[in-house]
Formats: structure tokens, sequence, C-alpha cells
């Protein structure tokens, strides 16, 4: 992190980066599964060791009240991709913020956390699938109570990601409304937010453009895919294809989140309905997830009252190891949290049939000190209802995750 | 915007950025722009909505008297390319600054100009058809007499652009010789710039190779082609292609720039000369514009003595919109300048026949500060005589075009 | 450069960068040299004037004793690669430091050395042979004894190069362990380090995947190439193919320089086993160079006692060229250092014919001041017993190379 502000200087700047080093192991899978991750050639996914992110962002103030961001991932380097990149203004009348550019789509808490503080290493299916990448081109407002109790963002967004190319394309005019409504009805000021209720609501109502075929150079946005909570190829297990004839769809997000002390838990459920018009009845995909954490180290999980999303955890001692003085090692243990998940998704309904998962996380996040951490995730997925492929209409599959991350 | 300047350092660096959001809508055309448009498959300009420019620069001074510029475009994120990439001396004998590496060609004002100052969307057809994307891989000398009267530029560079892949390769040798005289002979001191004359004067002297294969791996770059002021697809709507035998070329670019206070005109003309040896009789090219531009808001355009360049304009009350004391909103208007362009330019002589184009753009730039503006354009396009496509020889386009754009 | 340390803050972050500017002729080559540089469709090389580095760094320490480094190249721009990417701790006991991510195999002095100090513009054939590219993903401690008179390196890396995608996939899991040590048994301290003796040694040992086709989508690593120490296309003159069978490889390299003020001299030696099982008898490559410099005006190469590399070189007088007062020109030499070097590669063994080649090249580096150099480069080049390709098996090369290079 690096900044540089100058009550002389017309603009600022503030330059940020993160490096997520991630392994997984892919070893027990059911035949299914191979069917899942290849149709065109079963086979079972392969380990990998990656970076899955290595950003950096570029962000700060132009005088009087405006403000810009600018962030890269080179998590593939050959192909950058924008991430962050909007101009705006804060302090305004009636908007109080309002941002211009790529940036994420308010639905689903589990995306609007930052992926520094996420404790999990892949977002739960159901936010994945139904705001897959989060980020979109568009125009949003930010506003906060003046007490902070709530918090809300509303936006039109492109429905059409553009993190590759930088730009959108076509005539179709695919595109979402979105709000938000967040707040903490309890919220304990005196231990400084060691306990607090988090609510929160989402719609997205979007206009696809309907064209049948997935292949077209503007797609079709009426899809819903997802990764099984796990760094797998391109190919998503569970996967509705661009639905035919859809006209509109219609995403509903609830938010909750407990926090006393070192517990928290964390619960959301969405629904999605697609209206097809005059090619099939309307159809309707849900899911969910509940997840918890403890500290073993005696840390709690701050919140973001201006936000409503998660904050940084700084640890009650650091992770350290060196040589004291006296000859001897010394070290710090850092903060352990000890967590789990349990998360579905359905995306099979009427002739679409993508698939419906289960799936089960344990994990552990040890964090070294407030900018970095280690995490360690085990996940037992299970996908039934699939339509067939290769004659497969479910599977199961155990994997192993790790990541090294640092932000700076 | 960054600083680090340190006396005691051996180098130093400034990072600067620009976001430029565009959105761009084709909505009435006649049948052959489609065909001009799309050759293969005739189709109309699809609309857009893109970043036209993300960029970062990294620059600085290395002791005693080097200095350097890295400069990148994100605006295709999977693909960025290279901009201002150079090192090079200041305060030489005989050269005064001397810069290796990819700069812009001088040739034609408005190129010179920062697309974070010039007036319109996108440059001039004339502009861009003569040197297209301005930068090249070369070795220029910059200059300015001791009053600042006079200011010039001259060098050698690649004839092809390498924004893409960083390097040219091959046995070709193509290459330009250019030069640029320009300066301010009536330059009102006394009111600080709000009063001046700029004229200027530019050549480019270039060797193609001539080879008439338009794919071959190292084009032949005798080649003039540009997109109707607007922000189309990559064909573009006048194309002269690879001229075959092409042997030499020849610009001649003249420039003019009057400024009465808040009132100023451009004009500029340019004039291409193709030699083809035995191939044919040699090809003449021409086009230019005259763009006039008024700030209702008192402000001027400044114009920097020691490039021949127009400057960055500072409003004299800056747009903002704030909740005052009393509970009510203030704000304030920016700086609002009013501006037309006529532009022209015939790419067809004998039987190579890239058309000829005759556009009127009327269009607004509202400042919001020093660093922020938004910009709108009107353009309608005519187009006429190019060689038949799909029938077609000519066609009229009316285009939309808005743009958001910061830099820091 | 570019620095921003506050003790108050988590992290720190400093910026750096570097611009080489090459030239390459490819003139007088015998007819074997097309058949080598294009199998497909026998052409000599092409000229080129490329970036050869356009990179970018940002590096800093993270509270209590972590470090990060991220640095890229914009050396083809469309595709950025990743160099330096890794996270680690300092002062570790045991350890000393510890990298994680993608950082050089310890394995051959010249591939340590950065390309900033090198003398020549490109590595000796062995160097690149062995440890192409020299970046993996791994894991790595670094260390240095009291008195700095030894310093080590040890550790395990993925054998697959991820600088264009940024991960390995594939259940392969081939990699390698690697090992150096390095020291300097005589070092000057009364004069600075004008005289000392590096000796080091170094070892890999490398577990391939075998498997014998070349095109798979995770190569076989036991392959073994280079290209003629100038940049040649991606087709690579000497290259042994990706040796069927191949089980294990194990490298072994011995390093030694020697600096009496003005004159140093350096050689290196690396022999390369590959064991393949019933696939064939076991192979042997080998390779070595020896090269010497000598500044005619008086600096000298420092050496790094704690990493066991040449360290950058301050002119005792800049390069520079000014109007003085009286208004005379003055100006100053810079360092200069002509260099020789004598450099041979045998990839041919067995059934698998690499080829051999033996070239001298003869140099000039002109330091202009301690952060920017220009580096010209005479290489003679002799290919024999290479498996015949269009019925050449050898073939000789004249080529000459420039660069422009600063670092900041």
């Amino acid at each position: 992190e690096k900044k540089a502000k100058d009550a002389s200087k017309a603009t600022t700047m503030k330059i940020t980066g993160r490096v997520h080093l991630d392994g997984w192991n892919f070893t027990n899978n059911t035949p299914g599964i191979a069917a899942f991750n290849n149709p065109a050639d079963p086979m079972d996914p392969e380990n990998n060791f990656e970076f899955r992110r290595l950003r950096l962002g570029f962000a700060g103030d132009i005088k009087d009240n405006m403000l810009y961001k600018l962030e890269f991932d080179f998590d593939d380097a050959n192909d950058p991709t924008i991430k962050d990149a909007y101009i705006g203004w804060n302090d305004l009348p009636v908007f109080q913020t309002l941002l211009i550019g790529n940036q994420k789509r308010p639905l689903g808490m589990d995306h609007l956390n930052s992926s520094r503080f996420n404790w999990f290493l892949e977002r739960p299916l159901v936010i994945e699938a139904f705001n897959q990448d989060a980020r979109r081109l568009g125009i949003a407002a930010y506003g906060v109570s003046e007490e902070e109790t709530w918090n809300w963002r509303y936006g039109i967004y492109e429905l059409e990601n553009i993190a590759n190319d930088s730009g959108y394309t076509g005539d179709a005019g695919q595109y979402s409304i979105n709000g938000r409504l967040a707040g903490t009805p309890w919220y304990d000021e005196t231990s400084g937010g060691r306990g607090y209720l988090h609510l929160g609501i989402a719609d997205m109502w979007a206009k696809p453009d309907g064209d049948p075929s997935a292949s077209a150079s503007n797609n079709n946005e009426a899809r819903f895919r997802t990764r099984p909570e796990a760094r797998t190829g391109s190919v998503r297990w569970l996967d509705t294809g661009a639905i035919a004839g859809a006209t509109w769809f219609n995403t509903l997000g609830l938010e909750a989140m407990l926090t006393l002390g070192s517990f928290s838990v964390v619960s959301e459920y969405q629904v999605t309905s697609v209206g097809r018009g005059a090619t099939g009845p309307d159809l309707t995909f849900e899911g969910g997830y509940v997840e918890a954490g403890y500290f073993l180290t005696g840390e709690y999980q701050p919140i973001n009252r201006r936000t409503g999303t998660i904050e940084r955890i700084k640890p009650l001692e650091n992770f350290f190891w060196v040589n004291t003085c006296d000859g001897e090692t010394g070290g710090g243990w850092g903060a352990w949290q000890v967590i789990a998940r349990y998360s579905y998704l359905d995306l099979s309904d009427g002739n679409v049939t993508g698939g419906d998962e289960r799936n089960f996380t344990a994990g552990l996040v040890w964090w070294w000190n407030s900018h970095a951490r280690m995490q360690f995730n085990y996940v037992h997925a299970q996908i039934d209802d699939r339509g067939p492929i290769d004659g497969y209409t479910g599977g199961r599959s155990d994997i192993f995750g790790a990541r090294f991350s640092v932000d700076f």
C-alpha cells in the first residue's frame, strides 16, 4: 500500500495490491464428475497450483469531491482483466456517493465482501450462480443513514461482464436494475462492535436478450452456472446454459449475520425467477447457505456499517518466529478461526436441468497478521438432478484447497 | 497523480492515469454504411458502452539529465497496449531534448494534443488517416527557441505500429523521417495567453515496402484508413487498403489556430502523395478540418508554447453539488464550451478508391473541474466515391457519442 | 524508483521499472541457419528492433517481518508475463528468508544476476539451456553466514514455467529440488571489494513426466534448448525436443569469478544427466563459458556478498553533454567496459541430437550513469552435430546487437 496525499494537489493516488496463491487437490470423484467437468472428453478435474489473484489497484480523489479507482488482475498473466474501474462523486445531495463504471452489483453479501476478508476460499454456490463475477458496467448510488444503522445501494448495470475486453458492444441492450438495503439494527457500540445483528435484502430485475444461441457474440445473459466452491477449469459443473426465450429474470436475496464475540453465523437465501413468454413456463431456481466461524484466539469479525460488509481482522498477537536476544527462538501464534459451511443450489426446473448441488465445507483461517493469512478448506460436494451428461445425472467429489494470501 | 521526488535519489517516479468511458449510438444509417462497416456480412455498426482509455503512466528522471516514460492502455483489458515508452535526455546541446522509443510522430496538431484536452471525442478524419495512432518507435529531437516563440521536433521512425507487440521484426526496414515547426508569432503575454495565433508546418517522408499483400505479417504500411470520427469496430469505413507497389509517400501538414479570449478556431490541412514506380501513376490524397469553440462561462483555451499543443482548461468555477450548512443544496456549474467541426477526407484517386467523407460535428464540453469533464458529440457523416462494396459507393450516418473522463 | 515507507503503516511499497530497447542484425548466415531458425519453411532470422524488457515491479514489507514482490513484463504488450511474484518472511530462525511464489531457481550465476547488471545482451548458451527463463513457482530459503563469506539458497519448484498463465494445472506433478552454495573466500575489505574471488556450486534434481509428446498441454519438461545468445524468434536453434521416457534429470553447476580492480573474469560449467529407464541409455549434455571484462575508465565490478551476484556499476564520471556558462559545451564520458566471451553447449548425445554450439562474443558496455547504459555485442556462432534439418547438421552466423537500457 502506498499513499500520496497533498492538500495542494488536484488529484491523489493510493496504490494497493493483493496476492492469493492457491493449491487445489481433486482426488476423490465419482464417475459423473468427469462428465460434468469436461463433457466433450470426460476427465476428472486436474490439481492446480496457481495465482488466484495478482491484483494492483490505483485509487484516489479528484478535487473537489470526485474519486476514481482502477484495478487490474493478472491472475492470468497473458490476459489481464479489469476489476473495479470507475469514477464518481462523494457528498452529493440525494445520491450521497455516485459511481459510474465497472463495480460490484449489490446482490449477495458474500460477493460484496472482499476476497481479502471472506472466510472461505471460494464463494457459495448460489452467490456465484446468480451474480457471476459480481462486477458490471453501470451507474449506482451508495448511501448510509445518519447513525450508520442502515446503508443502501442501487443502480442500473449492463448484464454482460466486460472484465476481458473493457467494453460492451451490441444493440441488444441487456441490463439489470439492482438495489440492496442492509443494516445493523443491533450493534453493540460499547464493545466496539463485538456484537451485532446484520440484516439485508437485495433484488435484481434483469432484461436478457433471450437469444437461444449460447455461442452468439453477445450472449443471452440468462444463464446460471457455478464451480463447486473450488477452482476447477472453465466448464462449470452446474450450468443451465443460456435459457432460450428468456425475456426477464428476477433475483431476490436475503441476508442475515449474527456476531457474538468470537462467534459469528451468516446465512443467505436467493431465489431467481425466469420469464420465458411463449417459449415455456416460468422457471424458478434457488439456493442458500449457512456458515459459522469461531476464533480460538479471541478475535472477532468486525463489520463495516457504512457498506454492510465484513471488515479486516486484527489478530491480538501476530504470527512471527524469530531469534531472540538470549539465543532462543520466540514467536506468536496469530489468529486461528475454525469455520464450517453448508451450501445448496438448485438449477433444475422444468426442461432446464442445470443440476442441484449440496456442499459441506470445513476449514481453518490462520491470520498471520492484519494483511496476511493462510486458509485451508475441505469441500464435500454432492451433485444430483443434472440433465444427463454421458449418462450421469449426479456425482460426488472430495476437494482440498489451501491459500497463501497477502494484501498491501 | 502521484509524485516522488527527492534530490538525493538517482531516479524519480510520477504515476498518472486517465479513464475515458464512452457511449456511442448508431441508429440512423443508409444501407451503404452496413456494407462499409462489415463488407463480409453487411451489418450496421452496433452501439457500444466501453472504456475508450484506461491508462496508467510511469515517468520520471534519472540523474543527471535523463528521463523515462512508460505508459500502458488497458482499453482492451485482455490485450494491453503500450503508448509512450521512451528514454531520453534533457538539456542537450544542439538537440535540446532527445527521446528514443515509442513516441508520437509530429504530424497533425490534433494528434499531438492530448486526448485529455482535445475538444471532440475522436480526432478528425485526415489526422487519423495519415498518422494512424500517431506513436511509432523512433528517435527524435525536441527543441524550443529562447523566447518560446518557436518550437520544433524532428526524427526518424519505424513505419509499423508496435503498440501490440512491443517490437518490430522484419528485414523490410520501413521508416519515415518527420519534422514539424510550430510557433505563436502573436501571443498576448499581458493577458496570460488569452489571445494568440498558432501556426505550424509538418512533413513526413516515408519508405513503405510496397508489398501488395495486405495480409503479410509485416504489412506494407502504405495504407490510409479511418473511422468516421466515432468508435466503430475494427473495419474502417474509408480504407485505401495497402497500396501495391508503393515505394514512397510524403505527407505535408499545415496548422493554424487563433484564440481570442473565450473563442478559438483551429484548422489543419494535409496532403499525401504516394509514389508507385512502374505499378501506376502517383496518387494524391488530402483532407482537412476547421473547428471552432466558445466558452459560455468565460474560460479560454491555453496553449503550451514549448510543445505547440493545447493545454488543460481550468474552470473559473468547478462543478459541484453539495448540502450546505443551512440545509439547502449549493453548487457550481463548471465550464461549458460549445464546439463545431467540419471535416473532410478524400482517399480516392486513380484506381485506389478508399472513398471520401465529409463530416459535420456539433458538441458540448462540460468541464467539471481541471481533471474531469463530460463530452457530447453529434456527428453527421457523408461518404461518397468509395469503391463499390456490395454495390454501394456512398452512405450517410448520424451518430451520437458521449464521454465521461477523468485524469489523475 | 519510488518509495513509500512509514513506520506506522502496516505495509510499504516501492515501485521500480526497467526499459531495455534492443536492435539486432542478422545478415551473415550459412544455409543451415535458415533451416534451424524455421524448420517448417527455412528462413534466415529477421532483423528486429524491439523492447526486450518493459518491466514494472511493486515490492514492499508487511508487518512484522513479511515481504512481497510483484513484477510484470510488457515486452510483448498484448501478453504481459509475470516475473518475480512472491510473498515471504525475513529474519526467520533456521531458514533466514523464506519465499513462496514465482522466483529464480538457483542454477547458474549468470541467471541469478540481474539483466540490469549483466555485461552481455543475452545469457550464455548453457545458462539458458539448462534453466530456461529461470523463474518457477516454488518455495525456497535464502541464507547468509554471519561474516557474509558464504550464502546459500535451496528450495523445491514446479518444473513448468507459469510466466504466461500465472498457474500450473495438471496431475503430473513435475518438480525439481535445487540448491546453491556460493561465497567469496577472498574479499578485499580494505579496497571496498575491488578484489575478490567468488566460488559457487549448484545442483538441480528434477522429476519430469517423461511424456513423449512435446505438444501435450502439460509438456514433458525434460527439454533443453536455447537461442544463439541473440534475440531470434521463438524457435531455438539448438533443441533436444521433449525427451521421451525421461524419468529424472540432474544438473550440476560450478561457478568462479575473480576480480582484480578493473579486470574481472567469470567462468561457469554445467552438466546435465537425463535418466530414461527402459526407453534408452542415460544421456549427458554439458556446456560452459568464460568471459572477461575490463573497465578502461577505472571502475570495477562489485559483488553482493549476501546473494552471490554482481552489483550495480557506479561510473566515476557520468556521461553528460551540456552547454556550459561560458557558451562552450562540456561533458563527461561515463564508464567504458570492454568484454569478451567464449561459450559452448553440447546438446547431442545418443539418439538425441539437439546440436552443439560454440560462440565467441566481443562487446562494449557504455555506462552513462548508475541507472543507464548502452551495450554493443558482436556474436560469432558455430553450430555442429545437429540432427539434420532440411539436410543441414551445422551452420555459422554473425550477429550484431545493441541495447539502450535504463532502470528506475
